[in-house]
């Protein structure tokens, strides 16, 4: 059996939050070069990157987190979903560049509401090639779409295919050195037994975001290393720093 | 019940087929302000395109149509699905100009072989979405990947939804005026009973490309409107010209 490694790229790692529709294409090129580096003949790679300040822009304006909601919303939802799509692009090209088999597979196309649509993915990765998902706007029954992160998109599929694998590694890639205690230093490792006295000092995001801050993050990696035999890891993106490691024990 | 369009703009028409990665842009703008005009609130659209000249380059460099043949076979996927989604956004760009709530949906990433997720769209559809969808590589059980033409998945939409529509149209856009008898001129209307008749003198495409001719076309049209209750119009998308309509009786 293989191994599987799957990394999300945080929005503010690939982007600059505060200059809208901006790429930090360096940090991408720097990153992707060392993303590369941990696939071999016996590990699989998926890639998930945040859509930072692309889609922020167009789904401030229309309330696109709130689906349908007045005669604007349905071209908000289009505008979100290019913005998605344009930072995309950006972060293909650059692992295409380094002549990497990366293929792009769009969450609004294989996700509606619970319903996920895994069989290109799995057939991707059977032939050895690096599926990339996004931060995304999908379908919904109920408000008719919603925003969709990388991270969730992510947690799915490391969920669906961590049982064809041996072993299963998450890195997050943000722009803080991993969960800090009260005295703003990195927590080394979080654990089911010590998190309820670590969750009261989380602070490691420095902005709230429409799809969740660290608490979200923390949670559902201690959700996701505890049903699937997993390890995450919190990390620093922008330079190299201190991490977390979240895992069952 | 509301009626259903259905566009499939032809390689051919949207690039420069002689020259690699180029797009006929203002050609684009003009269908795109044409084809916005069929829809209102009675009338539902769904667009499709070819890649042309796009995704042709790595297609033959790679022999992508044969899916894996040897090492290289992947990276060829990989430059072909990107190739693709390029003059997909060069379409998707100039319909958001025109500020009409499109939105992109990737063949690769709802279509399987024979297995198609049709959710997504579906509901794109109900909301007031234009969905655009684009000749692309899809995934496949038996050798890996296939080409998949925008063609084959509006046919496969166009069967899917038609019922729940009262009147069904497809159009298709080429770079010729429609089918040509003998003489080179345009036959105005092809039947099942005119059929066997018309079919020897088949010279409606120029050029002959991977995911086939006016033949093809034809006959797949004709199995459509059997199939379902629909009309399908094989027009010239370069510039005004005679159509060939294809129905029923």
């Amino acid at each position: 059996m293989k191994n599987l490694i799957l990394v999300k790229l945080g929005g503010s790692v690939i982007t600059y939050k505060e200059r809208p529709f901006t790429a930090r294409r360096e940090n991408i090129v720097r990153l992707a070069r060392e993303i590369l580096k941990f696939r071999n003949k016996n590990t699989d790679l998926i890639i998930a990157h945040g859509g930072g300040s692309f889609p922020h822009v167009p789904a401030s304006k229309y309330q696109t987190q709130n689906g349908i909601i007045n005669k604007n919303s349905v071209l908000g939802f289009s505008l979100t979903a290019d913005a998605a799509i344009q930072i995309n692009r950006i972060v293909v090209t650059e692992f295409l560049n380094l002549k990497a088999p990366v293929a792009s597979f769009a969450p609004l196309s294989f996700i509606y509401g619970k319903r996920v649509f895994f069989d290109p993915i799995k057939k991707a990765l059977e032939i050895g090639l690096i599926p990339i998902i996004y931060g995304d706007v999908i379908m919904n029954e109920k408000q008719g779409f919603e925003i969709y992160s990388g991270e969730k998109t992510l947690d799915l599929l490391a969920g669906k295919f961590a049982p064809d694998y041996a072993k299963v590694k998450i890195i997050y890639y943000t722009d803080v050195n991993g969960v800090y205690d009260e005295n703003g230093k990195t927590v080394s490792s979080i654990t089911p037994k010590n998190f309820a006295t670590i969750k009261k000092n989380l602070t490691g995001s420095k902005k709230t975001d429409v799809t969740g801050g660290m608490l979200h993050k923390v949670t559902e990696s201690l959700k996701l290393v505890q049903n699937i035999d997993a390890v995450v890891y919190i990390t620093n993106g922008l330079s190299r720093g201190k991490s977390t490691k979240i895992s069952k024990d």
